[in-house]
């Protein structure tokens, strides 16, 4: 028996007990005649006191000999603090002990295993099974776990089925790159790893299962970027005999339930926002609703001034910062330089200060009177006190600019706060996105999503027009989750095919199993996925993903931990009847 | 709305209620003036009644075009039966339709959507969504995904924590053979896809996870044996500070919890029995215990009697099948065909009745007078109207010979009931297999595995008798999990990889991640991993894994469904800078 009790396990009602925890050495304070040894585990942290004098020579030789991170053994008896901590929550008591085993000697760690650590990203990625020894990352996997089983939970109760579909599946050409595993028992061909269970989610509708989930990993060879890993994890689900309304109710439970059971927070009902009603007021397809600041178009209200940045611009666009009139040159110069950064795109900024007292000044006071300010200022619903910020410019880009402006702003005035949770859906997406470079149409979500009824006649006059049944959850302005109903009909599904740009044989080679399907009786049927690192590192007040993975891959998609990928032996080359191409 | 209840939902206390219900015809029945739909989805089948003289024509034509498989959505009035139906749930009520729509025509399936089908293997797997709409199919999916469930709620109560552990990791020459993944970001390298979680569940005992479980996926690149999966999943788990019994106890319990609330059976404590009395008394590490029929060696009883067969024997071992005295020459003659199969690999058989009339009769009376035969009886501990079986020859080849006669006689004298389950333990493996083809030692369960402590000084003096603490459970004859106390030690592993035959250099390439991670204070820590898939079909009384598997693969490793694996495009290939040998 390694083990009476774990390490945060004792308190007041075991004194007098006899013991035995294990768990690592976090720390050995030796004032001599006094000796402690705080020893941790998963579950907490106990102390182990040592009156020298009294105790026996050997126990007093091996805790002087232990070091950071030993893992031993401790047999003694639970007596009451002196002096009690409340800053652990076995502070009341305390270990004398009778016995000290050294399971197992440790070298000095690379970097100190406390919340607070010394070690950078690069060093932690390589020894991350000491990172995760600290609390901070192991609360964040213990987060993980819970919401994975109050996930399930919540589903398993609505009639929900786990089903588990497969990894090694076929390679499709549409979307993201495949990761591919070459078969040898069929040399020359290839499995994929699934960017999604996609078509075998529809096909478990087809085949009657009604409600089917999965936490599931998936896998897309993307160039990285910042917070991408190669393989990830998704809420994947689907449900038939089932309209968008349905979908949108079922899995606004489900994260209601999520923030209620494991953050304890009430999530209202979910607000919903067309897209393009997100793209005119947000500029963005996934608005922090956290803060208000809509844009205000301008058009109508300062063009006709003989300014000729707003006379050229296709749209003037502004928001209004409440509050923020007394920003400095200094703060002004500094949200310019933001907005001309080349990832936001805006060539210069206008602004308008609403002073206190009343009176209106701007950038631009050479083309704009006071009286044409009052305008501006009662365009966008402004108080004294408020700052009005303008972009001009190209539609698109100048929405898309003054979207990250937007959220710098909400930044600047602490307006997105990390405990607060504003989430709602984004709805009505349009089906196709044209591509300029290639002269086409692309899915927006994917090639099986259903256009809304009432547009499908649009898709023969004016298919970039056609609206989808698709939507997004978004909460705190990160995209969470989204899905479509699907088409469930074959004809429509191979009409979609056709605009966009498969040929029947196309179609047929990569979908045709699907489309095959459909013709023995399909249901109804929608659904969504979840992307739950990022879910996960959203409940956990985080930015990065990387945090809520165990074993997460560097932006090259190297595991520098297990020095992964590796060459391979060339026996296994030839098994695979493959060879590398120098 | 497609729908205000399932098919399975509606009782006697829905009548007079207007109902939506959706889902497949199963059938139509057709007697002029009544004409009846049955109405299936996943909870049940509802009946459709239509008097064809009071209602519409529409209805009735709708109804008398529909063909089986239509998807279609009803709504109509619930009445009470006149003749009512024990047969299934809802057989006390019907639906008088007032609208019938039809979502989605069906083409005629390539087999019969019913328990008992009229469709193939190969079929079948072809047409695998419409094979799932078969409730025999459906229901082994269902009881999987319960499996899971209550596996969570077991381990989760117990503080385990699910963990994901990657998926794209790092290749291994050890075991079986890897599937690869040419990585396109670093040319010439090459993920590997797991066999199992094994070193990064070690790494999280490193890393103070303490407990931690996963439902995962595993892949072997395996020629596939009849029920093998080149995917296939396990129930993976591992703990820190624990010796052998407590990892029994704790996994033990699992299993116990899931017969309990999957079956409702109560399983008792399981026995344990060593490998060396498993190999004495069965001749199999996996003995099926569900009956008796134990080996009796008779060497020291048969020998000396001018019976060449016998004497010239290394072994000559027999097991007593009770009542089966009786047994005709015929069968006889097919008990001897069937030990002299190549698989099974005896050269003969030998048999003494033991009449019910208290004589005794044998197949080498030549040799064995009655008084002789006696001394067999006794040996066995006979009764009159038993049968005596006996082999001989080469001791290894003889026992695993006999251990197929045995199970073949369980079998044929019904002492295998499925529903019946006798669980137990197999402790004490042999920590090494000596390989003649090679002349080395490979690690009988992985090299991870620690030896008994009472054991290890025979490392260097005799490394074949040292035994590892090693543990298989085995359930009807079936090793449904397996696992072992590890090694914490870095020089103790060190001196397993020698003992092994990796040099220095390969041991550090392959597994210097781990061994590095021991120095940094690794606890003492063991597990198991559960073959999932095999332990639903034990569940679902079947004896193949592929029924439990919503897409399972053919023998070849196909997925006939989807057609994978397929060629690939050559930019494909270009970009992974690998290319096909011909």
């Amino acid at each position: 028996m390694l083990r009476t009790h774990t390490c945060g396990e004792l308190r007041k009602s075991h004194v007098g007990q006899t013991v035995t925890i294990s768990g690592w050495v976090q720390g050995v304070r030796d004032k001599g005649s006094l000796l402690w040894i705080d020893l941790r585990d998963r579950y907490g942290i106990t102390q182990i006191t040592i009156e020298t004098e009294n105790a026996s020579k050997d126990i007093t030789d091996i805790a002087r000999s232990l070091g950071r991170e030993f893992v031993i053994s401790v047999t003694g008896k639970v007596a009451e603090r002196y002096s009690k901590s409340d800053k652990i929550e076995t502070g009341d008591v305390e270990i004398n002990p009778e016995k000290i085993v050294v399971l197992n000697p440790a070298i000095t760690p690379p970097f100190t295993i406390e919340d607070e650590t010394d070690g950078g990203d690069d060093i932690r990625m390589k020894y991350r099974y000491l990172d995760l020894r600290r609390n901070t990352v192991r609360k964040n996997i213990e987060l993980r776990h819970r919401m994975a089983i109050e996930t399930r939970n919540y589903l398993d109760k609505l009639n929900f089925l786990e089903v588990e579909t497969p990894v090694l599946i076929k390679s499709t050409p549409e979307g993201a790159r495949d990761f591919v595993v070459p078969s040898r028992m069929n040399p020359g061909e290839f499995y994929a790893l699934p960017q999604s269970p996609q078509t075998f989610k529809q096909l478990l509708m087809v085949g009657g299962f009604d409600r089917y989930y999965q936490i599931v990993k998936c896998f897309r060879d993307e160039d990285l970027r910042a917070d991408r890993q190669p393989e990830f994890t998704q809420i994947d689900c689907e449900m038939a005999f089932v309209e968008q309304e349905d979908v949108l109710n079922t899995f606004e439970g489900l994260v209601r339930h999520l923030f209620k059971s494991v953050k304890g927070v009430d999530i209202p009902t979910l607000s919903r926002m067309t897209y393009a009603d997100a793209m005119k007021n947000y500029g963005n397809d996934k608005p922090d609703i956290r803060f208000e600041m809509k844009f205000v178009e301008l058009n109508e209200v300062v063009k006709g001034q003989n300014f000729k940045v707003f006379d050229d611009a296709g749209l003037v666009v502004g928001i209004c910062a409440k509050g923020a009139a007394e920003y400095t040159r200094k703060q002004l110069d500094e949200l310019t330089e933001f907005v001309k950064r080349p990832q936001v795109g805006a060539t210069g900024m206008v602004y308008a200060r609403y002073n206190a007292d009343g009176t209106l000044k701007s950038s631009v006071d050479k083309f704009y009177n006071e009286e044409e300010l009052k305008k501006w200022a009662t365009a966008f619903n402004a108080q004294p006190g408020d700052l009005i910020l303008i972009l001009a410019g190209d539609e698109h880009k100048t929405r898309k600019a003054l979207s990250e402006l937007r959220l710098e702003m909400g930044n600047r005035l602490g307006l997105r706060d990390k405990n607060t949770f504003a989430c709602h859906w984004v709805i009505d997406f349009p089906m196709f996105e044209y591509n300029e470079e290639d002269g086409r149409l692309y899915a927006m979500h994917h090639p099986f999503t259903s256009p809304k009824p009432e547009d499908i006649e649009l898709l023969n006059s004016n298919p970039g027009t056609v609206r989808a049944n698709a939507y997004d959850m978004v909460i705190n302005g990160v995209e969470i989750g989204g899905g479509s109903i699907r088409i469930s009909n074959k004809k429509l599904q191979s009409q979609i095919f056709d605009l966009l740009g498969f040929t029947k044989e196309d179609a047929q080679a990569q979908f045709g199993f699907l489309m095959n399907a459909f013709e023995f009786g399909a249901p109804p049927h929608g659904g969504l996925a979840f992307g739950f690192d990022r879910l996960c590192s959203l409940f956990g007040g985080s930015e990065s993903i990387r945090d809520f993975i165990a074993f997460p891959k560097n932006n090259s998609g190297r595991d520098v931990m297990i020095d992964s990928p590796s060459p391979i032996a060339q026996a296994q080359l030839d098994e695979l009847a493959i060879a590398i191409k120098k």
